[in-house]
């Protein structure tokens, strides 16, 4: 049960940032710039860290939904979202984002782990100074999300279904839009 | 030196946000409402669980600024500010707030920790719903904030008159518009 009354039916941080309009709006914002944004890293390889940071943070609902829209942007292959969740070094992806991910993780644990080592990795393999500062603050930006989803105990919802449908609609729409679409038939 | 190349003389998450202008106002917008806007706890206040966060997060910049901007609410009470930040309990502050520092505490750690009993010790001195969301939701803001000022190696100046001066600007005319106010004078 959350620790606070948050409105019925909304899981995740989706009950908290119905509660507080006026901090969601600009939370949403941040988070469509950063994913759904025109960027050089894909929407799904963008999604991929978020869904990494969250795992390595232990928060489900974070790392289900956000492995769920990578799943939908990654034609539907959940299993490499899984890979990248335990392994991404062995994962299907490129050798830039393997060491995005490596900033990140470390970027979530503390900030000050990030050594330029891990910067010049990068860099070997093309990623730009916007790609490492974005890493960085996808990183920073999901400890925020995962923090304030188990900081006040929200519902996780445990019907895959449910980030399935979720995934698709954010797929399409983003972050912001998607907040404001009036809540589906709760999941269960 | 910072992981990329940054805009000179903009000291700690000055330098990415202005780096990222398409991130920094949202952000910047966030913390405005956190911590400027209409509130039941004083900007002091606010302030105090910003900067007991980043002191547990470690990160120097963060809680050098905004221990400068509680501060500066406080009548310039500096004292105030490390004692909150090394023994909050026994600081000059309510019981109220000494709980949502608890609770702030918590989250930044990880978000799973924040128990009932917790929220029960805050409610008990007085605590609202929204009190509760916003010291939740304060502490894992700072923790974006710290991350992303250490994740990129920014630049921390060492003499405290650039924070107490830069902490008289942002009081005046909050995170957004401060952001956008021509660089100071480099420090040093």
């Amino acid at each position: 049960m959350p620790h606070i009354t948050l409105p019925e039916g909304l899981p995740g941080i989706r009950g908290p940032m119905a509660f507080r309009p006026e901090t969601a709006k600009p939370l949403n914002e941040l988070v469509d710039v950063l994913l759904t944004g025109p960027h050089t890293l894909s929407p799904g390889e963008r999604e991929l860290i978020a869904t990494f940071v969250s795992a390595q943070n232990d928060c489900q609902f974070c790392q289900t939904i956000h492995g769920a829209v990578a799943a939908h942007h990654l034609n539907g292959d959940e299993d490499l979202v899984i890979k990248v969740k335990t392994n991404p070094e062995h994962a299907g992806i490129t050798d830039k984002l393997k060491a995005l991910l490596v900033i990140a993780g470390k970027t979530a644990e503390s900030g000050k782990l990030v050594t330029a080592a891990d910067v010049e990795r990068a860099r070997s393999h093309g990623a730009t100074d916007l790609e490492i500062h974005d890493a960085v603050l996808i990183a920073a930006v999901f400890c925020l999300c995962n923090r304030y989803v188990d900081g006040l105990a929200t519902w996780t919802p445990e019907d895959p279904a449910y980030y399935r449908e979720r995934a698709a609609l954010v797929a399409e729409h983003g972050y912001a839009v998607s907040a404001a679409t009036t809540p589906q038939t709760a999941p269960e």
